[in-house]
């Protein structure tokens, strides 16, 4: 870990699984913090003013103090903050978000005149759990992100934010915005709305999560994740994941009707196909 | 734990995940094993004839020397194994199997002959991974066990499986064979087939599993399963999973469609229901 990568000074707007994450692992690093949350109350003793202590902002202008401003927030909240963080941001700052879509968080920077210095983030390090209490040191250690700036990003933003995600154990890969959310309708929206749509049926059938041995909890366990953040995901890669949910759609139908057929030989050609897959 | 309710002396066959981990629970309590498997190759230094090992039959008849018969197969050829044992049952052996099906195991012991003495048994102590090196002790400690005799099954027969089962920790549960096909096609069938959809959709997409993050991980992990042994669980509950998956794909469609239709509220009220089943 190269700490020389680091800013000496952050400003996290959102202290949830990532944002709290991030203010742990940089507090760690000697990195000064200064944070805002709508709710601070379960901070605890990481917040204060001492050394290793995370400041707590109470507003959005006052978290610009820091040249490096991170955005953790639902996405669907990011395009409300960005247009207010927008009026503090000058060529001396870096913008960072985190969010699961980029498309649109990308054009709204550019649309608010901070396309230079914006850069799409998204470390591949969610889980069903949220909140403050939910965030932990290391989240990032080997996680997979993907670093989307737009055309007008500045290439030393870029560079600091790949710095940034480097020094935090990630593993930084570039993806154009559009690219991105493709990218992720396949590997983690469809999955999410998979397991949501199996809880339904679940839960249309009366039966409780309780019932479910070790693998039914496995498959619905990102039915537990919040509401909104996933709401705001869905609302920005609409067309991508409506596409997923067909192609998957497809694939289910294709199942049943080898299951339905009695047709042994079709089903474990299916089930050897999945296994390979798996393991491969 | 009251290892008075143990045998002596247990048979089993097959020694995969489930016989494997039966096998090192039993001996654990001082019971004496005789185990039979295709492969026995790995069983390493729990094999022999010493205090704590497992002694190796060589035929089926030879594992009839316990009392209590334990068949820990794919369930396709628990059939088989149950003809070819069925001679060699007495009135003083009991036997058990711990499949994922019970209607037809259960049918076909009563058409040998057997259905006296055979239990349908039914541990929720499944993995993705298979064969003795998946094995371990404690496997069935508070798993939910269900125990599923047929109309002949006779009572001692039944209190001898319900007491083996919990002297092993397991919180055993006493179900009709048809209503635990049922009950399985919903909390644990159905789950393995969506994440084997989700499995062929990310194949098809030319998507690699190693691209996941740890939440579209968990979604595809029952995938990785045993083809044989799943094959086996569709053969012989086929209806109850073509109707479960009939009725998950309408739960995709009204998902999709919210999705398509540009309806955040529709989509909200989705995830949110998910959600409060998930953690009720």
């Amino acid at each position: 870990v190269n700490v020389l990568q680091l800013p000496k000074h952050v400003g996290i707007v959102g202290l949830g699984l990532i944002g709290g994450s991030l203010a742990r692992d940089l507090l760690s690093r000697g990195v000064e913090v200064t944070g805002l949350d709508r709710d601070t109350s379960q901070i605890g003793n990481l917040a204060g003013s001492g050394p290793g202590q995370m400041r707590l902002a109470d507003s959005l202008a006052a978290v610009t103090v820091a040249p490096v401003v991170i955005v953790a927030v639902p996405v669907g909240a990011t395009i409300a903050v960005l247009a207010e963080l927008a009026p503090h941001v000058t060529a001396g700052h870096v913008v960072l978000d985190v969010g699961s879509t980029k498309r649109v968080v990308v054009e709204r920077a550019e649309a608010l005149g901070i396309g230079t210095r914006f850069v799409g983030c998204h470390p591949l390090a969610g889980h069903h759990t949220s909140g403050w209490a939910a965030s932990r040191s290391g989240l990032f250690d080997g996680a997979p992100v993907f670093i989307c700036p737009g055309n007008a990003t500045a290439p030393d933003a870029v560079a600091a934010a790949c710095g940034l995600w480097t020094a935090l154990g990630g593993c930084v890969e570039r993806l154009a915005p559009d690219a991105h959310d493709a990218h992720m309708a396949e590997i983690s929206h469809l999955p999410h709305m998979v397991s949501v749509a199996l809880a339904l049926t679940l839960a249309e059938s009366g039966q409780s999560h309780d019932a479910l041995g070790p693998g039914g909890c496995d498959v619905t366990r990102l039915a537990g994740s919040s509401a909104e953040v996933w709401g705001d995901i869905v609302a920005q890669n609409r067309a991508r994941i409506a596409g997923a949910l067909a192609r998957f759609e497809h694939r289910v139908r294709h199942l049943r009707n080898a299951v339905e057929r009695d047709d042994d030989a079709g089903v474990r050609a299916l089930l050897d196909e999945a296994r390979s897959w798996h393991s491969s």
